[in-house]
């Protein structure tokens, strides 16, 4: 599959050094000869080609470590722009983005993943090419497309898999659709998988080696960072805990048609369902309210009660806390990470949520894997999904082996050839 | 800590051209270049001065693709050799090996690790010796001492660290203990973790990237290879799972202190446990003919028992197999790894034991991760330990840039200095 001949060495080479200048790892031409392991002369070579390129700049002076100080060798972030966008269950986000991630343009807007694949990806086209008007960046700049959406996928396909609440979407072409319309290469992945990499590059996760990112919205799913990259797992679907058994043994069927899972106990759509049973019973007269107003009942409508106080709403949060917990307990001690980062609509309840999580997990997980493990909010919040799609087209895109597959010629019309 | 001048940089490329040829990635100079990405003439001198330092054979003229055909290039193994050793909880096994891992001789004899380990380093050095003793391997062809135990270490300092059922040892200087007495450098890690290793190199999880050894003995603990490499997870004790909480929510307190950890209801001790109660109540006849022989009820007498059809062992045995499953459905969920290997010394159940587990993870985890899963007895089994204890040293000594922290000057005295 992949072109092994001589024009991929040089590929490789130098897509190499492109990487340690992007994420920050060598800013001299000393520093990228002692990290590639290649000598100063290739490494003269290669640099020069990709300031030719206008993806690396060579600039200022470096401070001085004695001897000649050296120029400082720096990324070109802006030498071309990619496409990102994100699908919800019930929102749609899409950006403009240079190559570092960060977003020139943004919109977000309440789309329904349910309305299948035709009529979002038509809205998505259009948002693009909006998106793409509001900005100084031209077509030929443009180098690729980055989507997240809200189920499995297979990613070497862009396809998405049997994905639970997705109706019409399995199996779907996106990257043929998005591909047809916009010349780029795509990639597609799930939602959970780009917030994680949108925080490792560009969030508090920024220098962790082992991160897990949990969402915890109407389903839940995690996002796994081993080692500094992202891990998809064997059929690319690690991190789909939403359907783990909870220790509490719960009779509550699933959508899976399993009983007991977590996110039929804990998810979004549980704390939206008990508080609807809660408000019935009269238990609540906060949540009752919400009813009585006509009003959708909603995990955020959990969240706003709880944190005025209402004793039913403050119960299902922390029960839906404690419940998370037990399961994360189980995955520290397997993972021992160094942090875990929670997003998505239920975060929103806050302190209270988050307290919960922690103690679950300190209480279940053996002392030596939480000595040192963070269990922080998600701190980019909803940009995380946008910048980690940016995230994992650049990634593919200077990926030493990949691109080949993509791409037939090597690289997107617009974006330079990486071969010497 | 690390070296990095020129020395260290020539270390990198000669080191990556070295692993190359050892794992069989490559055996031409073209596939050297093809996969280092390096240019054909560093090969060459690289290669040659592999070549003459022994570690790399050029020989045979390899099967020609047309043109000139290309020599092939293959590892020394018995260019150097190690010590191995792994320590059970009532066992030592120690081992002479090549570079290969292949072991040239081995001992096992019972040893309770209670004992301390003055007196379990001291064994293990009388054992060391007479093993070297009966080959024809010089001291000076020896390159590293690499041991397993059965708790959790701090890989950087080599030191166990509160290990559960190693009364002593918490911080014992093991390193110090053997590098005194035989002038290597040493390298200790989790019995589990070695035992991954071992199967990752010399077993049927050769090809496997993503796999999990499940050791259920005396206690209950798993390996984790991501991505073709051992994981030790952001503390070193990833893997632990014997005291995650089960479903089932039992009483019983484990040696932790939690109530119903995966160990405390699964584990060999518990079957032991629970089969003796079982044979005071005179609900096994066959059970309680154990203890009236004067013998000890263990976990291998269970298993015996369960194979000659006793109903209760029978019992015993599968819901070891399904408690153990429940676990580790959650963990295929969230790690979703192709190849689970059993063993320890529970697994001597046999087939019983594996179809407990295998129906409980399949019931629980999601379609996609146990699609092409597949979940095996370790087809090494005693000697995946010291195979992976030498796996253990080979890739330290094999490492671009880590031999130089336990070793002053860069090679152990015998092993050729790597730089150029």
């Amino acid at each position: 599959m992949v072109n092994q001949s001589c024009d991929q060495d040089g590929r490789e080479t130098t897509v190499t050094l492109l990487n340690l200048v992007r994420f920050g790892r060598a800013s001299t031409r000393a520093e990228l000869a002692r990290h590639s392991g290649l000598g100063r002369a290739v490494v003269a070579h290669r640099l020069s080609y990709l300031v030719d390129l206008g993806l690396v700049s060579e600039g200022d002076l470096a401070r001085s470590t004695g001897g000649r100080a050296p120029r400082s060798v720096s990324f070109r972030a802006d030498a071309g722009y990619l496409l990102a966008a994100e699908f919800g269950a019930t929102s749609l986000a899409a950006a403009v983005s240079d190559l570092a991630g960060d977003l020139l343009v943004q919109h977000e807007e309440p789309f329904d993943i349910g309305e299948g694949p035709e009529a979002a990806l038509s809205r998505l086209t259009e948002l693009f090419n909006d998106l793409v008007k509001r900005t100084e960046v031209s077509r030929a700049s443009l180098w690729g497309i980055g989507v997240g959406v809200p189920g499995p996928v297979e990613f070497s396909t862009a396809r998405p898999i049997s994905p639970p609440i997705m109706p019409g979407w399995h199996a779907y072409p996106i990257r043929d659709y998005l591909c047809e319309r916009f010349g780029l290469p795509v990639w597609v992945d799930n939602d959970v998988n780009i917030m994680a990499l949108g925080e490792l590059r560009g969030g508090l996760a920024r220098d962790e080696g082992n991160m897990i990112y949990l969402k915890i919205g109407t389903g839940i799913g995690a996002g796994i960072i081993c080692e500094g990259k992202l891990y998809r797992g064997t059929k690319g679907c690690a991190g789909d805990v939403g359907h783990v058994a909870t220790l509490e043994g719960s009779d509550v069927v699933c959508r899976c048609g399993n009983r007991g899972c977590l996110e039929a106990v804990a998810g979004g759509a549980a704390l939206a369902r008990d508080a609807k049973w809660a408000a019935e019973r009269g238990e609540s007269p906060r949540l009752a309210a919400v009813l009585a107003e006509g009003r959708e009942m909603t995990a955020e409508e959990v969240s706003k009660a709880a944190q005025h106080g209402d004793p039913v709403s403050v119960e299902l949060i922390l029960r839906s806390g404690r419940l998370v917990g037990e399961v994360l307990a189980t995955i520290v001690s397997f993972f021992n990470p160094a942090l875990i980062l929670v997003g998505g609509g239920v975060a929103a309840a806050g302190d209270m949520l988050l307290k919960a999580i922690r103690e679950s997990v300190y209480h279940r997980s053996l002392p030596l894997a939480t000595r040192e493990l963070q269990i922080s909010f998600s701190p980019l919040g909803d940009e995380a999904g946008l910048r980690g799609a940016a995230a994992m087209v650049t990634d593919e895109l200077f990926a030493p082996d990949k691109v080949a597959r993509w791409v037939p010629k090597g690289s997107p019309a617009g974006m330079p050839e990486l071969t010497t």
